[in-house]
This record gives structure tokens, C-alpha cells and sequence, in this order.
């Protein structure tokens, strides 16, 4: 049997409140074996207060070893098995510039390449221009028109770029759409082809789309050719409304956060920029919701910069600001992270994620501080993160009992 | 692969005993965060022995957060997936008056209501009568006779009944029949339907029942009406003879665990009151069966009650049992529950299960406390209460090596 049917069938009604609050890639490494992590390295009463009283683990995003992306990260912590729910890198791209991608879109990943005069690929980033050179050559291809399907350009940064094919009036286009980036030089972009009839369509106004970039580029001298990859769809998924009967608002400040929020039918609210505002906004949203997910960002920001002292002190600024969600009294409270991201690694890693959810009938552990080597030890084990939202709803007293 | 054709195709004969005591509900909470649980209070010199000698760990019922009643948290510890394995409210109830469900019976739950003269329900438990009530008003129903199917009517308690439609004579009943319990008051009881031919049959078998028990009825102040629910019939699963070669016994007092185990299988002992009558059965039947399950009921029950201390006291009754157990020399010999019902929470709950096994070739741990935090270090981690079974087959060498 599928979780989500399991949990349809015995959730139930209650006026609790539960808060998720997400520190990005908290979970990282010691810059010596044997050392200390940022988390350990940083002074975190409340957190450690929490973990005191509350019951602690490691979440493990996807499975042993596997290093997830923030949108796996985040549907596994949503609890949307990030197996079984793929977003394509186009949405998540479109996602991460608050690009609202419609149900007869598909999106597709661009990349500004450099052609010679024989149309093979010599840089597969046209020398990185600059995000402001990148707007301004995104700018030309949107006079781009196609005669079949709608066309919309924006830019993401440095060579990126996204495109949106519109199916407008040609029917429904498809996503099964090969990636046209040979990932090598000295050859020429691939040709995009789809393997069923909707997908040809998107295709061919993929091929119509390049040649016409080509054209328009024809000046520049980097930047004078595009190749597309991740041709994606924006899923269907069930709204944390219907799965769980969850009123959810997502408190995040950074637009793929709220656009994975709104993926999964959270309300997304707007123009939050500092942490203080968050919690401010959830202080006054409290009473409208059941479900907040508030995303901090810095901890994962810090860690990709290779910042093993920053991520430490980003740490403790998100440990102060939670007293103030505390004393709204949620009745479930859980703090995490979507994915590790070691400050020695510079990247998002697969290492196990400290959890600690604190309220209503939790048992309590040994655990008394906040952290890796003290989750480990904690009541809650290693778990896939994916089973996080079904303890929340048990602890929450919002599950019936599975049979009689 | 299915684990139990994984099981069938390794296990192997052998002369090993398994015993399997389940201390129903015997996980717990603390009455404050931070304190001790029921078990971590009571005085247990046999169990901390067992675990000092043998190797914990924690099971998981079902899944992280999901709380199981009495049939799934059974299966779960007979080796059966109690997502895979379902039992209906109907067969369960029968199961827990000692009814048994034949091949070609369907058995619903029923309710006395109170309805009013334009046939609106105001009480659905019909103002909750007395257990001699029930058996009262059951005896009336008794008296109704169906020109197609054979009915039987049981009593429960309060205002609960057990109704089976026999489908003798007019073939296959189905059980894919919606309750009729409108679940509210101030409307009709709903109407039966079935969803398959077979199960049409059934839902007007049932509609014509619950005619009749409303003339029989009629001049009732209360119990004037009935709905039904949990339609079902009784599972087809293989027993624990063919999937795990074992000859079994089920030594329980209460009827819900004897049909239950009957239900996989195993021979049921009949007319056991006491638990020192359980463990003496045990020992006069050693010779003649490979697996008992013997099941002790009042873990569960004091704390149902909310009765923390009465819940201490029961662990330490039970705990003086085992000797008598332990003297028979068994291969295996674990202690679990089916679930953990904290009586700070006066029901079942999610909460993982402590779980010791004995015998021999355990790998030791360094638990020597038989409690739920003792359990948390244990040597089989927390584990889905699925694969107890065949831990236990493993430690009582009757499963061979898996590939070459």
C-alpha cells in the first residue's frame, strides 16, 4: 500500500499546529577527522534545549549514499518520495526564478555555448558571461517568435537560461525529449527528438528554436548558440491539502524554495527577505494555518562557499530566532535540514541529516545536544525522510489507528 | 522478492524451539518529559538478564508514526506485512468474540442506534445499554430469518454486534459493501450497496436485515435501529506452517488473540484463564510444537485504562513468569509487544516497541536493561516488526544461506 493512501485513509481533523522549520544543508563535516561539525562547533541553546525535550535522529534524504538536489531534499521532507516524484530540471530551473510554469508547458534548461564557423561546440558555456550579459542576450532571444507554440525566455545566470515551450492551439506538448548538449567539444549540438507524437512536437519547436537563437546570436562572439536539456513537465502531485489535510504555508525567502512549496499546494508567501521577517510573518499567519515550513537558506549558502567558520555562525543566528516560533506554541515542532552540505565538501553530500521534533507525546531520548553524534543516539533512529511528515501528523494527533 | 517466498525457499528443518511472548502494548511513555516509562519503572531482574544475555532493539508496527490496532500489530510479529495483510472490522470483531468466520461467510460490525419516527438517527450507540442489553436485544435479532441467506447474530458489548450473512444456496457474497453508519445524526441510516455482483448480493441481504431489525425492534425506547460497517470476510493467508515449516501454538487468553492466531494458522488452546494456566500449557505442550505464542493481555489493558502504576505492576508479574518459560530450555526466546499503549495516552500508540532476543548465536550488545532506552542501543536497531519472524528462524538455525 501506498503512504499517501495510508495516510488519507486515517488522518484525521484536529486543530493543532505543526512547524517545519528547515535549516538548508545543516548537516556537514569536521574540517579534521574526528573533529567537531559546524553544527557541533556552534553555540546552540535552544536547539539543544529542544533536543533535550524533544526526541532526535538523523534522516537519511533519499537512501544510503545518495546526495539529493534541493527538490529531492525538500519532497522528501514534505513527504513525497523523492524516488517516486521526479521534477524535471527544466521546472526546477523555471522554479528557481519564479517562473510559473503552466499544465501545457514544458521547460526546458538553456545554455549559451560557442559555436565556430562549422556549428561545433568549442565552449559549452560561452566563457561564462556575466549575469548582466546574460539578461541582455536573454533580451534578444525573446523576439524570438515561433509559428506553432508560444515562446518564453528568462534568464537564470551566467550561461543559463530558461525556455518554456507554450502548447497553445498545437495540442498537448510532450516532455520525452532528449537532452541536446552533447556535453563535449568539437562536435555540433544535438539534434532534439521525442519519442512519442506530443513530444515531437516540443521537438520540433526545440529545433526551430535553436536555429532561430543561431540567427539572432549570429553576432556575438561567445554567445552565439544555445543547447536545451531537461525538457520537463511541471508535475501533477497531490497537494499537502489532499494528502495529509494540511492548511500549509511555506515562509521561505528564496523563489526555488517557495516554488518546490507551491509544487506540493502550499500558500507561498511573498516578499520575505531576512530571517526576521519570517518569523515575524509566521507569528502573524499563525492563526490562518496548520502547517508552516519555514526555509533558511544560509546554512546551505555557507557551506557551498567552502565557510566552515560562516556556517557556524549562520547556525547560531537561526538558533536565536526560534524562541520567538516557540512561544507561539506550536504543537509539533521540527527542525532539520533537506541534505548535509559540509563546508569542507562544498557541496550538498549524503550524509544523514540531524532531526529533532519536539511536542506532544514524544518520547524522549538521551539526546541533549543538537547534533550529529548526539542524533545519532536519539529515539528517532536513521529514517528516510520521507516518514518525517507521518510522525509529525502522529505526534500531532492527527492519524487514527491502522486497523482495529 | 516476497519475503515469505524468500523464507519458503530457505528454511530448513530443524528441531529448535521458538517461543514468542508478547506483552501486549508494552511500550510506553514517561509521566513527565524526561522520566521514566512503565517498563523502565517496574522492577524486571529476568527481562534486564535476558537483555544482558541476549540482543534488543526496537520494532516498528507498521511504519515511522502509524499506529496499529490488534490485528496489524499481530501480523506484523507473525512475519505478515500488515500493509499486504489486512483484516476487516467485521472478521475482527467476530475473531474477538470467538466467532468463527467460515469460508463463505461475510461479517460486518453492528450498532444499535436511536432513530426517530421519520427514521433520523439521534444516537448512534443508542443511548451506549449495558452488555446485558446487548445480549437482550441480540437475542430478538436472533429470531430474524432471511428467505436467501443464513444469518447469525452475536453480541459484543454496549451497543455493538456481530451480524454474519452465510451464503449458503445463492452462491459467492461478496464483502465490497459500504458501511452504513452515515457516521452523523439527524440523517438516515445509509443504504447497502455492493460494488460486484457478489457483493450486491450481500448489501441486499443486509438491507433486508436491517428492515427486519427495525419491526423487531420497533417498540424499543433506544436501540430501535441498527447500522453496519466493516464488511468483510475472512482473509485467505497462508499459515505459518506453509510459509515457515513451523508446527505452532497460540497459548492466549482472550478471544481477538486466539482468532487471531488461528487466522495464520496456528493451534489454538482452548479454556487458558491465568497466566500461570498459560505457562503450565506451555511446558505440558513443549514437546509437541516447534513456535508458541504466548500472549499476555494486561500491559495493554492498564494501560487503555490510563493506569501507570497498574501498568508497572503487570510488567513485573509477567516478568515473574518467564522463569518457568526459560527453565524449558528454548532455542529462541523473544519478549515484544504487538504495540506500545503509554498510559499518558490511554490508547495504542506509533511509539517503537522494545523487542529482546535469547538464544542461541545472538551477537550481544551492551543493553542490560530491558527498556525502551536500553533498546535504543541494542544490537537489531529498529527494525519493521515484519522481519522478527525471521530473525527468530535465523537464531533457531531453521533458515539456510541465501545464494551460493
Amino acid at each position: 500500500m501506498n503512504l499517501h493512501d495510508l495516510i488519507r485513509e486515517l488522518r484525521e481533523p484536529a486543530k493543532t499546529k505543526i512547524v517545519l522549520l528547515v535549516a538548508d544543508g545543516l548537516g556537514g563535516l569536521p574540517l579534521e577527522p574526528g573533529g567537531l561539525t559546524e553544527l557541533e562547533t556552534a553555540r546552540r541553546p535552544i536547539l539543544d534545549a529542544l533536543a533535550r525535550d524533544g526526541v532526535c535522529g538523523l534522516s537519511i534524504p533519499v537512501l544510503p549514499g545518495i546526495t539529493p538536489g534541493s527538490g529531492p531534499g525538500h519532497l522528501g521532507l514534505f513527504g513525497y518520495d523523492p524516488l517516486q516524484y521526479r521534477i524535471g530540471r527544466g521546472v526546477l530551473e523555471a522554479l528557481g526564478i519564479d517562473f510559473h510554469v503552466g499544465p501545457k508547458d514544458v521547460a526546458a534548461r538553456g545554455n549559451f555555448c560557442t559555436l565556430d564557423a562549422s556549428g561545433l561546440i568549442t565552449d559549452r558555456r560561452a566563457g561564462r558571461p556575466s549575469d548582466q550579459r546574460c539578461v541582455e542576450i536573454c533580451r534578444k532571444l525573446k523576439t524570438i517568435r515561433d509559428p506553432q507554440v508560444e515562446l518564453l525566455v528568462e534568464p537564470v545566470s551566467e550561461h543559463r537560461f530558461v525556455v518554456v515551450f507554450r502548447g497553445d492551439g498545437v495540442g498537448e506538448l510532450g516532455e520525452h525529449v532528449n537532452d541536446t548538449d552533447p556535453q563535449a567539444v568539437g562536435v555540433a549540438p544535438l539534434e532534439a527528438r521525442g519519442t512519442d507524437p506530443a513530444s515531437q512536437k516540443t521537438a520540433a519547436a526545440a529545433n526551430r528554436f535553436v536555429a532561430k537563437v543561431r540567427r539572432v546570436l549570429k553576432a556575438e562572439k561567445d554567445a552565439n548558440g544555445a543547447t536545451l536539456r531537461g525538457f520537463a513537465k511541471y508535475p501533477k502531485i497531490d497537494s499537502v491539502q489532499e494528502v495529509y489535510g494540511l492548511n500549509s504555508a511555506a515562509i521561505a525567502v528564496y523563489p526555488m524554495y517557495k516554488g518546490l512549496a507551491r509544487l506540493v499546494g502550499m500558500e507561498v508567501v511573498p516578499d520575505l527577505h531576512t530571517l526576521q521577517q519570517q518569523t515575524d510573518k509566521l507569528k502573524e499567519l499563525w492563526a490562518n494555518f496548520d502547517f508552516f515550513f519555514l526555509h533558511y537558506k544560509y546554512t546551505d549558502k555557507k557551506g557551498e562557499d567552502g565557510d566552515f567558520a560562516a556556517k557556524v555562525k549562520v547556525i547560531e543566528e537561526f538558533d536565536a530566532a526560534i524562541p520567538a516560533i516557540k512561544a507561539l506554541k506550536p504543537d509539533v515542532l521540527i527542525v532539520t535540514g533537506d541534505h548535509s552540505t559540509p563546508s569542507t565538501m562544498k557541496s550538498h553530500s549524503w550524509h544523514p541529516v540531524p532531526v529533532l521534533l519536539w511536542g506532544r507525546n514524544v518520547r524522549t531520548d538521551a539526546v541533549t545536544e543538537f547534533s550529529e553524534r548526539g542524533c545519532l543516539h536519539g529515539g528517532l533512529g536513521q529514517f528516510e525522510a520521507k516518514y518525517l511528515m507521518t510522525l509529525a501528523m502522529a505526534h500531532a494527533g492527527r492519524l487514527a489507528k491502522y486497523g482495529a
